[in-house]
């Protein structure tokens, strides 16, 4: 049954399990994981990145994008938009299902919390300071370095052929979006993913949370926009450049 | 004398020294890491996972399970159920040496420490909110991820043959339990392996802690049964999927 | 257009844009990573070394130092002094570049802060208790050991042909460099790079960041000489004992 | 230059260097990584061993002991006793030198320092509950778990020939290490090497620290007796299970 649409979909899905879990264990009332702090969250932002390609690779994604700008980048890059149809639907199914799961796991801790805030930021991200313009520049900026760094790692110059082993490959770009999160999650809690965003977001709408507020959709299209530009122009970058 | 008894011993033996240690390092009484927090007690985990996988495969398991789940699951997918019977009697016998080394370890701090419920997490398990359903659900949860996140680091699709060194595998799967830890240990500690949760439990029953209190033994099936469900379901998802 | 001048300049701008970036993440108000502590700043200074590496051998420099310290060492090293010229101007202008984008990302963060002392720790370094000789006393002492600890990472004694794959050694080196912000970063915040901490203090003097303060110009000094002096005695050390 | 006796004394030097300097930046006040807490201290004893591995190769030891304890178990492995006589002086040589070097780098802060307690801590180790029995169990349990680990991790059973990269041995050994620090080091701070406690003790001792207490020499020796009893323990049993 392995195939690139499962693939991208499962894969997604650990990504968010991973991602949206942690900040769920550490912002929800009663929590084990209450109040880890920032190293935490981004750590595990990082192991879910290293899980998720793990898990689309094992399902049949060659590709292990589980991020449409990563998709964008690529189409952008090769020209071949042929993969965006298939790929983009997959990864933001596969985050509302991990949306979904985080929603279950944690299911007596949504209503032993009172700040509405606080389940929302279980689900998507939401700005620091609150400035269209910046937020979505400080997400352009993010995406930028998060593909610019992707494509340095599997860069010819950098892996000789046999000398990187595949293993090792996810967990260096996992640990480079653990080091994006820790300097560049400031702003706006780093996206730099339209389905990690979005997905989780129409989930958070869509769930029976108790004592739930608002899903934010006036800032929904930031997060979407701003990685997309952001991976677009990485992909450019890369391409004059010759990475 | 290296045999697979003495291998999935010795490394859940190895494995609880590094994770029951890290908790009552944390919550010990006058202990030096005393409020190290979420972040350092998931990541001792980690590298107990590590030393544990390491330990069982030089003393002669080549599975290097230390985990009932993972031998259940192994066993749902082979449909070879010849190793249950050795390797869960080993990972008991390993979990209950492993704690009793750690109350060795810690002999001046249990008589420091006045807080009965904090003396037990340093053996076991408990739920953040005791909701019996709601806990068993958490624990099927974390343990599909595990397993689905261990099968895929291991799967043919990852591994080329000969490109994923030895050593490298058992670390990769040690950083993602510290993220399964992260991300889903928030509402009952993350058992996912009933040799973990039961083994230490008796440890606790059974040694002379000073002013410990009961074992909460009316909540000790929920880290036995969730973690068998959870990795049942993810041995017959990863062979649908074909991981 | 891939060329070593390149190479250095976008792997110290990656670096820069990482290190800047966590400083500004942990320090600037309302930031969502505010009060991550120093075992953050410093985990992000390792990311931001392995991504600067990687870039930098994925734009054309084989070399990827980053850093003129480091320049220097395999100059004093090799007796060849042609890079020098080429690569020293490389760094510090992506160091600019790099503080230039982090003033960008996090644009109504500086507004927002009003210890004009932190804004300044976003760009460069400054002693935790100002004392010239000691200061640089710490500087050299801390490159001397980055740059043993580098020469002993890629030296013939470790790397048997084939055995060290490309993309391990930078990640090695990465979080030996964590580790010198984790120890010996506490005198002087460990510039141990004379670009990392020239470049970005250019960019303070010259953005028009709210509510700034002077450039600290008096202490600029230090982390420059010191880095440069602590590196040509760990050359000549390294060349001595033979490693 | 090269030798063992070179390679072990400049090893174990930069394993004090990052150990005792990272104990300095967390205690020292004014130090900009003060209340780093032991997440931050145990990592750099992780680092500060992988480093202290890379040195000592590239120096000229093959065996890369960097510790007493771990010359002594293969000393007891082997039943060649002839390199006793050369390691173990190199490192506490090695030892003496690398503290030396920590109070240079952090110079100004001795002074600035009340407590004696912590300066004394940022050389040696020192009991959180003194009970001269319980605290030599501690020693010897966690010394036991460390040379276990290592001879698992370098097992045949766990290298194939070939499979592990030299430069990654050293990085799963220095993370073990750190889960050592984090599990076990909450008695007595784990010592878990003569030469790191004993070497520096004498350098608190000799140097002229403004403000300095006495160096606890009624301790001394359970750091000391303690990891060579646990080594000793650990070489017989991996060599009765044949690991």
């Amino acid at each position: 049954m392995t195939s690139p649409f499962l693939g991208e979909m499962l894969g997604t899905m650990t990504l968010i399990i991973f991602g949206d879990g942690v900040v769920a264990g550490a912002l929800l009332a009663k929590s084990k994981g209450e109040a880890m702090g920032w190293v935490g969250i981004t750590a595990s932002w990082c192991f879910g990145t290293i899980a998720g390609i793990f898990v689309a690779t094992a399902a049949g994604s060659a590709d292990a994008h589980i991020n449409p700008s990563v998709t964008v980048a690529a189409a952008v890059a090769t020209g071949d938009l042929s993969k965006l149809g298939v790929y983009i639907p997959a990864q933001m199914i596969g985050a509302f299902f991990g949306a979904a799961i985080v929603w279950l796991h944690y299911l007596p801790h949504w209503g032993a919390t009172q700040d509405k805030d606080l389940k929302l930021a279980c689900f998507c991200t939401g700005p620091a300071i609150r400035n269209m313009g910046a937020n979505l520049l400080a997400e352009i900026i993010a995406t930028f370095v998060l593909v610019l760094v992707i494509y340095a790692v599997v860069s010819k110059a950098v892996v000789a052929p046999g000398a990187f082993p595949t293993g090792v490959a996810p967990y260096i770009i996992g640990v480079l979006v653990w080091g994006i999160g820790l300097s560049l999650g400031g702003p706006t809690g780093y996206a730099i993913n339209p389905a990690r965003d979005l997905g989780p977001r129409i989930a958070h709408a869509l769930l029976p949370i108790p004592g739930k507020g608002g899903s934010d959709w006036g800032y929904a299209w930031i997060p979407v926009v701003g990685p997309v530009i952001g991976a677009t122009i990485a992909a450019l970058f890369v391409g004059i450049v010759g990475i």
